[in-house]
């Protein structure tokens, strides 16, 4: 609710709204809306007005964010706000005022609160602008009033975030309405309050030593900088996780927001709300790549291997004759699993650093009629990028099924099956996703996966066509998915929608450029060439030198926190430098003199 | 540290220590110590003296405590104490004094700072026995001192909790003794003053408004009381998760501290730590069951079903002739699994509810020469406990491998693979254990294991031998494993060596006894006869009432926070209520108005 004048301010908010008052270098709306986000809110609707153009900028870069304008707020108060935003609003729902500073930790309160309605109320603040609430002996709401007089005892101070499932907002709007007449100014909380009483009651949390703050004038920013945002920013710090730079190919370094996020109470996976977050996870996993309508992405508790294991198992018709492209370990992979199988299979072996050969590789097409295509997106092993923009296209030109395990490509690039030809697709919850690992996934074509109807199985835990039914008739998987992991999976799609997929890989080319720079300034080689690289993940030649060691480098970087990887290839020395994950142009810069000091401690430079 | 006389308590510490005052219904020291394993502290040393017989019952009551008596505890200060202890002290460590209330979050602010050695301090607390510490620019040690004038700058106030590393600790110890003669009543801040003066600093963090205090005199307990109390104890129910009781077979009811054990610094599991971390994991998993040096633990990213795949697939020699023991929903998964891989396979099919036939069992054992037999050991779907030490050392009679499905049986009740003659044995993370879903894995009898050496693989994520030959020579995984239920499954399993699993099975069997009785004056009836059934989970006979809906006893006992199951066998309709994972008899004592409710709504009693 950001409709409001903010006229106790004065001059300060005549041109702006008051949500937009900087507290430490951010706007506290902008602060709050962060907060909602780390949290795993996925939409927020602000009701705006006074200046609302200051909200729509801010919603430009929060694509999470709807704006909603309260034509009237002159002659509205809050609950006027609140009316024009709840037809937007499809279920349960935190409310909060826009010029609110406070401890994150209210956020998760309130989401573990039994209760479907609570309001949050603290102990004394002294601010001399408080909202008593008075709760019954079941802790509900009974009254709410400025006026200390007007409140028997006094149960808490409002704080202005509360939990509301749809049927009490809609409550509170009819309640609303029906006092538009007599009520014109009407605060939310005497809506709440009048709701209550006519016998849908809601909870008061009370947390007596809340760190929090409502900002109405100079007086009350002054104190909220002395005294409180210092105990909001201690606070939140103590729960900040350490941080360490992952520079190996996944799993990747993640935000503390996706680490918290498996932290929730003890669900049965077979509950419906659970399956209802696994329906979504997987459309919002389809929806980076293709379109949910004809495209399904199916889940399985295991690694980036076990995906592709899925995959071939699953896909390869029965007696199907597959080419396998194996330019690097992960191609050489789906050699070893097919074989697992005794697939009829062909290995088209290339270069592990120079681009595939196409002009052979269509020959190849043409010797034989292949069944299906198994290639590598992005060779982890190297940092090569195969061209599957023009590879898969050419396959499914010669009527091949086209699998491409995508496990280290899918997220931090965009891509779009249809377009590019591909029909099944591999990746994980650890990689660009940015979740925990513990959950495999193949993107499906779901006309190509109807045709495994009648296949028999390769082995059963990873038959594609199987978990697909399964869930489609029950909302539940097979067997019991890893519940937390997917929980911070949900999170991290969040934090990717929010971030969009077009920017992370412009994160990741800046991070790449820096490295780049400073390998050549450092005199070291890469072995990819610069043009047919991801951007992802860079193969370093290790210098010429006896001197140098890649467990040294590895510790010296990880005193420093960052965490990097050897190479993968059997014939050529390398060490790899990834940048996948929650990692951002600073820290790629301060890696360049940790990896300078190293090897002019060698003598490279 | 908890060696001191507490002699400023005057009488009440005469014939007691300090550290067991208690505060809210506990002594200090024992909540210090569940605070300690909470946080995953595997061993607690606890240097005593004066009344060293307290703590040492404390010890019998946690596994995790070992009581070092310093008998010169008279003589000799904190420091004292300190020093018989380092002995025992094996890596690094946590030191705490013995007389301290704190905010748990004290503790994860440690292991999250990147410092290898810390002292924890706080802003002022006007306690009137501070002890002051001055720190450096870049924040280490400088100087310690009760007195206000000893200190230049008072960069915050000794709180008693730090973090150390063995080598600093035995550079306190080393200080301690050169200065026995000249400091016979060194404390340890000064030692560790000393250290960091001589050229190993120590880093002070400062949470300036951390809310602790220690307890000297009868005037702090009642401040601490008064102020300080409330405000730990408020701060730490704010982190905790609602509770749900699931009274589903798993995944199932865990700790706060295992939901929060997920909670860690990003790490690439190719790190040795890491690696240090899965092979005591795969250790204790083993021991809970059989000699780790004659059988391994091999740990996959999946379900219990992926578990039971792997040891199928795994285990059954190629071209083997295998017996499956098909006695409800699991047992005829095996059978599915078989199937899938064309294994030559005889099902012997037995009564779902009621004890397996050992004669006619032994009949089909002797009808031809099997190779192997699965068996599951509690049918989850029906909560029959088969007779697992009848049925395998008959089959090793007959010279078979024995598979058992132990996923809902293992950790629950004391089972010895050994003296059972169980050669391989499988089960989940996410059980009896109390992790969280992600893990499964196999406990095999290393003899039987090395048998697989050459043969053909079946499968490829799954396959027993690779996985666990690939870890031998590497300490990693072949393929990413789940990190973070890896972090949770180590508390877990800290929490169940904690417990005991005798103790355990003991307390489940406390909540059925109640279930129990309550069906039986309800009027429910169960499937299987008391004395066949596992203690984990029941299954009742639905009600012989077309007013019954599974729907609407599931939705109700989930208003209250429980949360059911339905039946699974095809014939007979039930419904079930297991008692897995951290539920407690009065629990189980309050879900059963719960169920008299609303049976008594549709009639039944």
């Amino acid at each position: 609710m950001a409709g409001g004048l903010g006229s106790r301010f004065g001059g300060r908010t005549e041109s702006m709204p008051k949500g937009f008052i900087e507290i430490d270098g951010m706007a506290m709306v902008e602060r709050s809306v962060r907060k909602l986000l780390d949290a795993g809110i996925e939409q927020i609707i602000i009701g705006t007005g006074h200046h609302n153009e200051w909200y729509d900028r801010l919603a430009e870069k929060y694509p999470a964010i709807k704006t909603v304008k309260n034509e009237h707020f002159r002659e509205t108060s809050s609950m006027g706000t609140l009316e024009v935003c709840a037809p937007y609003v499809t279920g349960d729902c935190l409310l909060l005022e826009s010029d609110l500073l406070y401890d994150a930790i209210s956020l998760f309160v309130l989401k573990n609160d039994p209760h479907s309605d609570v309001i949050l109320a603290s102990g004394p603040t002294h601010s001399e602008d408080e909202v008593y609430l008075q709760a019954d002996a079941e802790g509900m709401l009974e009254k709410v009033s400025k006026k200390r007089n007007e409140i028997r005892t006094i149960s808490g101070e409002l704080v202005g975030i509360s939990k509301v499932s749809k049927p009490f907002l809609d409550k509170m709007v009819e309640y609303a309405v029906r006092h538009h007449a007599d009520m014109p100014k009407l605060d939310y909380e005497h809506a709440m309050e009048g709701v209550s009483q006519e016998g849908t009651p809601i909870f008061v949390r009370k947390v007596e030593y809340l760190a929090w703050t409502e900002i109405d004038d100079e007086a009350m920013l002054e104190r909220a900088l002395q005294q409180v945002w210092p105990r909001i920013r201690e606070n939140e710090s103590l729960r900040a996780v350490r941080r360490e730079v992952l520079l190996n190919p996944g799993p990747s370094t993640t935000t503390d927001s996706v680490k918290y996020a498996q932290v929730v109470p003890d669900i049965c996976p077979r509950e419906l709300e659970f399956g209802d977050i696994m329906e979504q996870v997987s459309h919002d996993l389809t929806a980076f790549v293709a379109d949910p309508k004809k495209y399904t992405t199916i889940m399985f508790g295991c690694s980036g291997t076990g995906a592709d294991e899925a995959m071939l198992a699953s896909c390869v018709p029965p007696n199907g004759k597959l080419l396998v492209v194996d330019n690097g370990s992960y191609g050489a992979r789906f050699a070893k699993i097919a074989s697992v199988y005794h697939m009829d299979m062909t290995v088209f072996k290339s270069s592990t650093y120079e681009p595939i050969d196409l002009g052979a590789l269509e020959a190849e097409f043409r010797k034989q009629r292949y069944d299906a295509l198994a290639i590598v997106y992005h060779e982890t092993t190297t940092g090569l990028l195969n061209r599957i923009d023009q590879i898969c296209p050419l396959a499914k030109k010669y009527g091949m099924l086209t699998l491409v395990d995508a496990v280290s490509a899918y997220g931090g690039m965009p891509i779009d099956m249809e377009r590019l030809g591909i029909d099944f697709l591999t990746s994980t919850s650890n990689k660009h996703i940015q979740g925990m690992a513990g959950i495999g996934f193949v993107v499906c074509k779901n006309s190509e996966l109807e045709k495994q109807k009648d296949w028999p199985m390769r082995n059963y835990y990873f038959n594609l066509y199987d978990q697909w039914q399964y869930f489609l008739k029950t909302k539940q998987t097979r067997f019991t998915p890893p519940v937390q992991t997917m929980y911070a999976l949900r999170q991290a799609i969040i934090e990717t929608k929010q971030e969009t997929i077009e920017k992370r890989f412009a994160r990741y080319t800046a991070c790449w450029e820096i490295l780049v720079q400073a390998l050549d300034s450092i005199g070291l080689h890469m072995l990819v060439k610069r043009e047919n690289q991801s951007h992802f993940i860079t193969a370093i030649l290790i210098p010429d030198t006896p001197k140098y060691r890649f467990e040294d480098l590895h510790d010296y970087a990880r005193s420093f926190g960052y965490t990097i990887y050897p190479g993968k290839l059997g014939n050529i020395d390398t060490f790899r430098i990834a940048n996948m994950g929650d990692i951002r142009p600073e820290e790629m810069q301060r890696f360049v003199p940790i990896l300078r000091t190293y090897m002019h401690s060698i003598g490279v430079c």
